[in-house]
């Protein structure tokens, strides 16, 4: 079952003084580059470095006491393992993280200093689903699922009455959001919030050239998956095929999706540190990349765009920096 | 005169729904390396990428309807420039800054970009207060001095009652705060809001060696100068000497003064990288390098620090990139 606004209300009281609250933030430069007013969700200050915090958390919340003892597992390579991890710790229960063995070294270790016991699989000969399927057997804990659940979208949707709110503090009305998609649990969230407030407002999912499965599903109405094959400097946003609880909610919400390529991603990089001061991870930046591309018209209208994560190394940094002079 | 608290409280209704409301962030990771908990006011968020915006935009609030259309003038070759433009063109009223011919050329283009008229010196063989004094005589603008002056002193205090209650909502009781301290203004505004909440606060200036006029004239009880041959990679503190009305503040006020140097400048912003996801100038990085570099107890202690700027170059930015793996 997708979650109702109400179900996001609660989420925001279950996150309140937990969550950061993250700026909206706007610069006259990016507004003169649109043609209009541009908004930026600053989620890369959340804790974790990206909103996949505020779902973990919201979800964990919800454990019956009786369960909690026994933790929670969950598997994912990246900004949801660091998200669970640092949620359970904060709960003060057990977390069980599945990651592959060839995950990138400083996030194994991050989600280990968040707590967290991380077991690791090989990702050529092991299935990723069986290792946790073991672990749920052995520990009789709770799954937290990356996107696919009611609590973690209700807790993603956190962001849209922030938005929301915060529009009407710095006196802009949105006429259009983009919102970075991996699975699609923070686009039904923010939309589902976004659109309690703001009836009919025209909301679009961002994916990197490649793994843009939400954008040919809503043309096709149901579900595609990507070319096994492709590849993207987005590593948050690598998803196999939209969620079938987010689709059912993104199909009905959006206007459509936006695709953008590597180079615009380090640009939007690139312009986050210029203008906004705020470190970017590629999956992060599409929603502004879309922006700054010119996917929408964005002349004489105001556009919020979510920046979703920051978790970039600085190899991959200094890319972005090499992409403008 | 010295700001009162009562004038930094009027400084906040006239900044209300224009400055950025900066987050006051925490890192689980910074927290164990201060082996205490280290909340950073998040200042590069600032509209224009510092604090500067903050007491200039208050000080242009208050001239006399009569004066306005003559105008403001500064001079700067950096944050205060951006600043005082960006503050008169949102107060709609003309800036003319007279800034260095070889100040950076994004430093230059930034002001114009505000709305500003430029008007370039030689610093070599030209004084900047005669060309400044040149300006006024032919305007009848107003100067908007860069620290020394109660009406910009007073804007920039409005980060203390901030940070007083952000740490209330996030439920933290600080010990000790350390301000980057470049004039004063800054540290004298911080800490005059920030001891009218918390009477007895330990507040601290943090500067960049070569830079230590604050440290060594709160040992002497009077105001000492730098030596002209001094360098530091912390271009927003470059200041000559304490400020009048900033020092007399300062000394009654703080507890000492923190010196860090370039590496450990250099450092403190590789970790606001990869904990904050903020990017931060040297001279707004200082306050952050002294609690990292252990110039104070932070055991079991609550330490706040001001990130005050966040305006570097890419090529800057590098080197901090290059300070750790």
């Amino acid at each position: 079952m997708a979650p109702t606004p109400s179900d996001i209300r609660k989420a925001r009281k279950r996150l309140a003084g937990v969550a950061v609250l993250t700026p909206l933030l706007e610069s006259s430069f990016l507004n003169d580059l649109v043609g209009g007013r541009l908004l930026v969700k600053a989620e890369p200050l959340q804790r974790t470095g990206s909103f996949k915090f505020r779902g973990a958390y919201n979800r964990i919340a919800q454990i019956a006491e009786d369960e909690r003892g026994r933790g929670v597992v969950a598997f994912s390579s990246g900004n949801h393992a660091q998200g669970v991890a640092h949620a359970a710790q904060l709960s003060g229960i057990p977390a069980c993280i599945v990651m592959p063995a060839d995950a990138p070294e400083m996030k194994l270790a991050n989600t280990r200093a968040y707590g967290a016991e991380v077991i690791t699989y090989d990702r050529y000969s092991e299935d990723r689903e069986a290792v946790a399927a073991d672990v749920l057997k052995r520990t009789g804990g709770t799954l937290v699922r990356p996107f696919d659940d009611a609590g973690v979208i209700a807790g993603q949707g956190t962001i849209g009455y922030e938005i929301a709110e915060q529009c009407r503090e710095q006196r802009a009305e949105p006429d259009q959001v983009i919102i970075c998609c991996g699975g699609g649990g923070l686009t039904a969230g923010c939309a589902t919030a976004l659109q309690d407030v703001i009836p009919g407002l025209a909301i679009y999912s961002a994916e990197p050239d490649g793994f843009d499965d939400t954008a040919r599903s809503l043309v096709a109405g149901y579900r595609l998956g990507n070319d096994p094959a492709a590849r993207s400097v987005c590593d948050a946003l690598l998803s196999e095929r939209p969620g079938e609880l987010t689709f059912a909610v993104n199909s009905r919400r959006l206007s459509g999706g936006l695709v953008v390529s590597d180079d615009e991603v380090f640009m939007a990089m690139r312009h986050a540190f210029d203008r906004l001061k705020l470190v970017i991870e590629p999956g992060g930046a599409v929603a502004l990349a879309a922006a700054l591309a010119g996917r929408l018209e964005t002349q004489g209208r105001t556009t919020v765009v979510v920046a979703s994560g920051g978790n970039v190394d600085a190899d991959m940094f200094r890319r972005a920096l090499d992409a403008a002079g």
